[in-house]
């Protein structure tokens, strides 16, 4: 049985921030997923890239304990996405959504991969997320999405909610969607639809986790300067469910969620994510905690 | 010496949100300040009002331990704010803003009010506030402003915030005084334009307190139906300096002034500030507490 099977997009960035510019540097959910779980847990990715993306990458995802097995590299090309984020602003002006092969992504996880504790469908069209969902036999479900789905989609993403476990979003995606307004009254709104868990990102407010019975909110690590903010919700998804797939708790998970997606934007890319330890993330929580005191 | 002297509006609201509507309600930022400090600590308002402003509410600020010296009764109208909070909408748009006697308003505050442990200098002209500094001999001064004295009187503010101990303001404006993009970012700046305290409310996300080497960050406490926004930074600072006040250290103030003003916007006007007690704000810092337990 496998720890974590996750699916999404592994692409390759031009993105451009009041702190520079990286042209060609990678990206995608998955791959800001990946690097963040694999600080906690194994993972096997399901995924597609063309022969443009660079190998190494993936190599070094195998050494942190990913596994490629599900990873097609195919003829074509790899998922571009090119934006810019301006001064004043925390969304990007997306430049380029090129979805190469990622397209006609029909996704066909290998046999090893039919058992897992955890399965993460990244953001996707509900039909491939609903379609990973009958072929994998999971204990955890938990699924991100996207304000496109939510408007153009809307029937099919409902009908998939009350099979999820935990659903991350981040807060406008999570108003849309509920027609609240604010992340609490939308949490309560999002729980009568369907998932178990809702978990709202909400940049520098941090996250809100509404189960049953239990509010958890914490609020951001303060970084003193955001240098690339691409892969923040992706690394928190990736740093909650790694460690809660290790045997964390719900509350600490989150947490973790938090803190990883903070050292995320310390620089462009994964960079920093490839870098930083549980030590360096242990270190990160108890200033949380005592940001938090009083 | 007085504990706290606060200058602001005391002004008749007519305020629409989607949970109902109230005209002529009782409003302005000195009325919320006032209800939430009293809690605390005996307040001296600096203020003037119409004879359409209900006195009664002027009384039932005395029996609630404040000094209504300072607040000129005069022959006029009272200000006056009409606004809509619209659903999905964090600022409310305002329909109308009728100053009356608050246009021509020069503050005098009385003899008792010149020695003071907190000066409280309300969002007003920043020339108003330098006034009231000069007339009054303090050991803590705190101020709030807002977006159009940034924008049309930016020269006199940034005069002002040198001599400043503690500025309070919400997130858009933190970002448009100091030039930079987030809380975090914004504080540090700020701090360099003087203030030795920054605190920025930023609505769901809570607020941020930035001094010399501490950073404190308290989510807010998740409110399930907001029925009127109006007041909630008001509320926050009352809560803040009222119990600064009373002695209470800045980690905890800071977060009783998220607690009080979770409770301001639980109904329209001050009506729910008016029920509260210290008790019940001390059972809300044990669930904020909770909130942020991992």
């Amino acid at each position: 049985m496998r720890n974590i099977v996750a699916i999404g997009s592994i692409a390759i960035d031009d993105v451009e921030t009041p702190y520079g510019k990286r042209e060609g540097a990678v990206g995608g959910s998955l791959t800001y997923f990946s690097y963040a779980a694999s600080l906690f847990s194994d993972v096997a990715l399901v995924g597609v890239v063309g022969k443009d993306f660079p190998l190494e990458v993936l190599k070094d995802l195998e050494r942190r304990g990913c596994c490629l097995e599900g990873v097609e590299i195919k003829d074509g090309k790899s998922f571009r996405w090119a934006g810019v984020y301006r001064k004043g602003k925390e969304d990007p002006d997306t430049l380029k959504t090129e979805l190469g092969l990622f397209g006609e992504f029909n996704p066909e996880p290998p046999e090893s991969y039919r058992k897992t504790r955890i399965l993460y469908l990244g953001n996707l069209a509900p039909s491939l997320q609903r379609a990973l969902l009958e072929k994998i036999d999971y204990e955890i479900v938990a699924m991100d999405t996207m304000n496109h789905w939510i408007q153009s989609h809307r029937k099919e993403l409902e009908e998939i909610l009350p099979s999820i476990d935990v659903l991350f979003i981040n807060r406008q995606e999570a108003e849309m969607l509920s027609g609240e307004t604010g992340s609490y009254p939308s949490c309560l709104k999002l729980l009568k639809m369907g998932p178990r868990t809702v978990v709202v990102k909400r940049g520098e407010g941090g996250a809100i986790m509404c189960r049953e019975n239990e509010v958890v909110a914490i609020p951001a690590y303060p970084v003193a300067e955001v240098i690339d903010p691409t892969g923040a919700g992706d690394s928190f998804a990736g740093g909650f469910l790694g460690s809660l797939a290790s045997g964390t708790g719900w509350r600490r998970a989150l947490a973790i969620g938090v803190a990883v997606s903070s050292f995320s934007v310390e620089s462009f890319s994964v960079d920093r994510l490839k870098e930083i330890s549980r030590e360096d993330v242990e270190r990160r929580l108890n200033k949380i905690r005592e940001l938090v005191t009083f």
